[in-house]
């Protein structure tokens, strides 16, 4: 739109005529005067229509909520005492001299502030996400996106695409989605990249792709999607697990000084305080058997049996990175080979433990990684190990019969960043447009 | 891995004893010498094991093609005679001192530069992607991915994720893919992220997305892909549909150039020429109705009745391009209302014509975009005049409903512009992991 400027430039235009488009949201009339404030992608600003201008008064007496306009005005300071300062175009307001209706819209179901449960904010998607609570949580989801795929680029690695249709269940264990495919054959929705990019590894050497997966759990939980976004890493000529936990401290420290750059207004609305990044090449580590046994020490409750970690012991792994490394994130590395999938490498100094690890964030899983097994020999016992069939994975296992270097990688899940992130317990509250049992866009149930 | 340099960095390290890994190329024994090249993702080097070496010498006898090694060895400057000039490392070799083995590899099914058809190219897909041409294209395919977003990104544009399983056909007129669903419900699998791209402009203006989309279509062609990525950008504000022409103008011309900027050796190896791009804002663009007119005139056979070009009228079109604005690039505009989607704009100047466009590039459709209907009343009747059941887009609908702006995009395939860009006849070869009827990595019929 010609010679448009955003809200967020106004306050470097004062006393110069210009022209903003946006949404209303919301306006107050005061006699003869009407004041509204306009909000565009970049913030928003009082408007105020003054009888001397007459078609723009007329106007603005009839426009609603969400209408979208086009203004010609003028940038006034404001007057001392109206000043709000640490407010964007606190000290400023546009004087309106023409509006132009680009559309108009219906009466709102609600007011843009009021408080709404989960499912009102799902069932109206394309209003609410406009609201500045969900706005800046999607902002802050587009961030770590972009960081993400910059600092992979800058380490050397090269985005893939990878299929959503699969010939199979590639890792067993979960429950995924059928699709009928030609000649009455099934197809299968992805559960994970996990075999494609690691065939890519081959190739590439350091590869990522950003792909949605597909569960088909029947949960409906505050943990639990049917279809999320992963951010998925894999990277060869590795020396050990440990490459890839520093590669992955570095990116999330990465992430974290991108969103302090570019998302402190939306951490401040949010309320949320940036993650403590502690100092050094990797965020601090421990084996799950020291885990477990720092834990039953300090707590009286042997749990050094248990060959998973409960969530009241993430929670406390937590606070102790906190209080212990200045850390909001700590590694438990070397879960057993029982409780990890088949292209997990076992550790050759740790009878039944492999080189996988978890990394804990504020008290919670936030992802998975490993060292992988490269060995083709190697690799085809341990899926029979597992129980799974080799044949049905040829075509993934020519990667490995040709020459396959030490690799390993991680994935996590966007949504799930986001909301660990944000400090947000309901996992769709951090999903655009969220898929769960219930619900896709519409309730199913209705 | 430690102290490990890119073999592309070997040149700068003459007379210095380093460290690589990689893959055996390679190998040719001549008497007590063993030579063999050795693979990176950065290139190739020509290494040489001496007698004098002894372990070098005795693991090099053992090696083969695709075997995974990590190696010490001198840089040496080859003598003059031996130097081969404009090629990678043509001017040094390596002297290996140390071969570790890293992992081994079974014998090829085939030498890595035989000829083989389509079908054995994607029934060993893990391997011939090692191949320097495949490799070649996916690294083109990889820069196409991120110069789009980089350039997005730095004209304001917010990426977001569009979900795959939806809860209807959306556009109709393709055909989908149906996914049994929780409660004998059924979701399909989105065929273009396009209603969310426009939900999401109410939100963020400028958005795109790339995401993996699905056709159900039955033909196995050159051209066609049941599963494909699709680059999806939207734009709010705009004037018209000439807005989101000269920004595909700006994107195209930035692709092009970091094609050239990262990618020359590719385009020389696959023996293509970078696209002309033309000066100025936009690309030449023209009515469909002038251009029929002027086939028409030209060629003395009237298509000027024709709701859309033929084959050999792209093609005419093209070189028309080339020879009169020397542009490997030309718009076409205004298709009729018949044949454009609903939520394509009429064109108030043009009766029964829309604000549609195709971009042909060297004499094939490229991609397509177009202002959208933007007015709540007028997409309802649009939706009605193309037998579509408004109730079914109810969700969609409420972003309309509630103040949307003019906007307007595009979407192009990646696989399908990096076949274009390429001069690939067979979209497959463009595609990591093609799907189609017969295919899903393993042939159906097998």
């Amino acid at each position: 739109m010609q010679n448009r400027i955003y809200i967020k430039d106004l306050k470097d235009n004062i006393g110069k005529e210009i022209i903003i488009a946006g949404w209303v949201d919301v306006r107050r009339d005061q006699g003869k005067m009407v004041f509204f404030d306009m909000r565009d992608v970049t913030g928003k600003v009082q408007c105020v229509a003054l009888p001397m201008h007459e078609q723009a008064t007329d106007q603005a007496k009839l426009i609603r909520p969400e209408w979208v306009l086009k203004i010609s005005g003028m940038v006034n300071k404001r007057p001392e005492k109206n000043i709000k300062a640490g407010v964007l175009n606190g000290e400023v307001e546009l004087e309106v001299k023409y509006i132009e209706v680009l559309n108009e819209a219906r009466e709102l179901p609600f007011a843009n502030d009021a408080e709404l449960n989960i499912d009102t904010l799902l069932d109206y998607r394309p209003l609410t996400l406009r609201r500045a609570r969900e706005e800046a949580i999607f902002k802050v989801q587009s961030v770590i996106l972009s960081s993400f795929k910059d600092f992979l680029n800058s380490e050397g690695f090269t985005e893939f695409r990878a299929p959503s249709l699969v010939g199979g269940d590639a890792e067993g264990g979960t429950e995924v989605f059928k699709v009928p495919y030609f000649y009455d054959q099934t197809a299968y929705l992805a559960t994970s990249p996990q075999l494609y990019k690691q065939m890519m590894v081959g190739v590439f050497e350091r590869v990522f792709t950003v792909v949605n997966v597909f569960r088909a759990e029947k949960h409906s939980t505050t943990r639990h999607l049917n279809e999320y976004t992963s951010l998925d890493l894999e990277m060869g000529f590795i020396e050990g697990p440990e490459d890839v936990m520093k590669l992955e401290s570095r990116l999330l420290k990465y992430v974290t000084e991108k969103l302090k750059e570019k998302c402190t207004h939306e951490f401040k609305l949010l309320n949320v305080e940036f993650p403590l990044i502690p100092d050094g090449e990797m965020f601090p580590s421990m084996k799950l058997t020291d885990a477990q046994k720092l834990i039953s020490d300090s707590t009286g409750v042997d749990c050094t049996q248990e060959p998973d970690l409960e969530p009241e012991h993430e929670r406390w792994l937590s606070e102790y990175a906190k209080k212990e490394f200045n850390s909001d994130f700590i590694f438990i590395t070397n879960y057993p080979r029982t409780k990890r999938p088949f292209y997990a490498m076992d550790d050759e100094k740790l009878e039944g433990r492999t080189k996988c690890y978890d990394l804990l964030f504020k008290g919670l899983e936030l992802l998975s990684g490993s060292q992988r097994e490269h060995r083709y020999d190697v690799l085809i016992d341990k899926m029979k190990w597992k129980g799974l069939n080799p044949e049905k994975f040829s075509f993934y296992l020519q990667a490995f019969k040709y020459g396959m270097p030490p690799h390993g990688g991680l994935a996590m899940g966007l949504e799930r960043l986001t909301a660990r992130f944000l400090n947000i317990p309901n996992i769709k509250e951090a999903t655009l447009f969220p898929r769960d049992i219930n619900r896709i866009d519409k309730r199913l149930s209705e």
